[in-house]
């Protein structure tokens, strides 16, 4: 079973993610716990040009093509493997961030990231956890974190207040797929959540 | 006008591009002389992924996602605003350097080389110039250079004789953009080959 965690910066996602995580090996099962950009070593390579450096660093396309090469790098190395021995794999973040965020730097992109992930991505998670929170709150959380991965953080309280709507919109076009889950309350609150609505 | 070098490691061509530069430039045109993967700021960034480490550092298919989006930034931020100039742009390496490598990689990965550039990068090349020649020379000629970037090179002489036929097919598939130079000689016979051969 292939999972993913998706929504905005200091949504919870993270911390939702490596919560289930520990719920399911504690049930007994293998989990592999990954995250996006990133994942695998050459992945994490990629993402140091991703994650660093100001906004205009690289152009929508160039640094979807980044994500794309980080993702590839990612199912080959990691995802594909550990499903491969019936191990559950956890992903914070995966290819529904490049629906959005690229779709937002400039909505024909949306389809190029359809394209490009049908030819050399292809699978997708069986269940996608939406984390949703109110970007005011996530934007206070975010900047309390510090440290130099501060690209998307910076793009301010508008750009997130899209980027929720983003992905409100993408539950709506996959809604058999991906589950919105409220991500107010204390972690023990939103976590019973997304246990309640695994299938 | 947009002009490239291509050919096998060790073949001259960079020795070549910058020679057809400099007599661009003594008779009093504006070029741009740059070179792939790189060429930009971010895309020489990513370059260093690409040319250090083993053979088996990526994937074909990563590979090549990494060199489209080097090449995007290339094409955005160096050579597109340079044609827009109206200044000469003579590239060591573009687009054909893909379809060789990536179509030696692994045969259908050709095709995912056009569907890309298509998708991505659009543009070509007025005129190629493919330097030719026998991979014992040039493999002699790359040992000689020595430093860090010979994640081809130690690849060995049997890839580089596909290499070379991989261009020379290709010469036949663009027979109109792509001219195959003699690169046997010294620098200023081949020198006078690429200029006789120039439109």
């Amino acid at each position: 079973m292939f999972i993913s965690f998706e929504g905005i910066d200091g949504s919870g996602k993270s911390t939702q993610a490596r919560h289930l995580a520990e719920t399911l090996r504690q049930s007994g099962r293998e989990v592999v716990l990954t995250r996006e950009p990133g994942g695998s070593e050459g992945a994490e390579e990629i993402r140091r040009l991703l994650v660093e450096g100001g906004g205009e660093r690289w152009s929508p396309e160039t640094e979807l093509l980044l994500f794309m090469a980080a993702r590839r790098d990612h199912v080959e190395r990691m995802i594909g493997p550990a499903l491969a021995r019936g191990e559950i794999v956890i992903s914070d973040r995966f290819a529904d961030s490049s629906r959005v965020y690229q779709g937002l730097a400039r909505a024909e992109n949306r389809q190029l990231v359809e394209e490009l992930h049908r030819l050399v991505i292809g699978i997708e998670p069986q269940i996608t956890f939406v984390i949703d929170i109110n970007p005011e709150t996530s934007l206070a959380r975010g900047k309390s974190r510090g440290g130099t991965e501060d690209r998307y953080e910076s793009l301010g309280l508008e750009f997130q207040q899209r980027l929720r709507a983003g992905f409100l919109a993408l539950s709506r076009e996959f809604p058999e797929r991906i589950r919105v889950i409220d991500g107010s309350g204390s972690e023990d609150e939103v976590a019973r959540r997304v246990l309640a609505a695994l299938p």
